[in-house]
């Protein structure tokens, strides 16, 4: 497991992959995101998606799912402070398998609580032709190695 | 429905109710974001949410869901073109009942393609004590009113 101090700016991890199916893509949005081109894929041909599409939510979700497995190992979990900036380039469709890379931009100790610090981290969410789909950066609480 | 020509900066939307079970945030949390604080109210109170929290990718669903439900009404649907910051103040918790306030900060007509625009738009989330679990901006795609 991995403590703030363990993790300098420029390290890279690794998760997934993770395969979508038509009918998750389907499920997600009938509860998420209830919009043609999320739902029904003939209806969704006459949209500019051009056929069925995940929703850029269910995508952000897979993301954290594979962050979640990741090799990162974080002590103390994916606690995520708020979110900097999440692009989709391209939507994610229904037979896709998913990877992330992860890459550390930043990383602050908190003034206010020397325990913890703030890790800045750019995760590309990439599909089987590696054409990146999701790119976000995120904060995420991490705890500092207690003191032995 | 509403066209990008009948939007102005600092017109406001508003969306929901919508409730969340403590079900609804453990199966989100099995199949998008499974750490104990997610999954196990037992073992989250051990945690830093110091009970079962939502997932923030389960409350940016939730709000998803309660834009395309809202009164904005817009044509087209709502396309998200990118995501400029996501902050989650407080967890949502089982039993909350949330709804959105959205407020158009800019309205820019697209230079390559006169027939669409871009709104960027401020969703701000709130409990039914009226506080907030998470604040959003983002950028929605909408056409323009067609030639008549």
């Amino acid at each position: 497991m991995r403590y703030f101090d363990d993790v300098s700016v420029g390290d890279r991890f690794q998760g997934g992959p993770l395969e979508v199916s038509e009918a998750e893509i389907i499920a997600y949005a009938e509860r998420f995101d209830p919009q043609p081109f999320h739902l029904d894929p003939q209806a969704a041909k006459d949209t500019l998606f051009r056929g069925l599409a995940a929703s850029g939510w269910h995508t952000a979700g897979m993301t954290m799912r594979m962050i979640v497995g990741s090799n990162a190992e974080l002590a103390g979990g994916y606690v995520g402070m708020g979110v900097d900036s999440i692009a989709w380039p391209k939507p994610t469709r229904p037979g896709d398998v998913l990877r992330i890379e992860m890459e550390v931009l930043d990383a602050r100790r908190s003034a206010k609580r020397p325990d913890q610090g703030v890790l800045r981290v750019k995760t590309t969410t990439l599909d089987q032709a590696d054409e990146v789909v999701q790119v976000m950066v995120a904060n995420l609480l991490a705890p500092a190695r207690p003191a032995s």
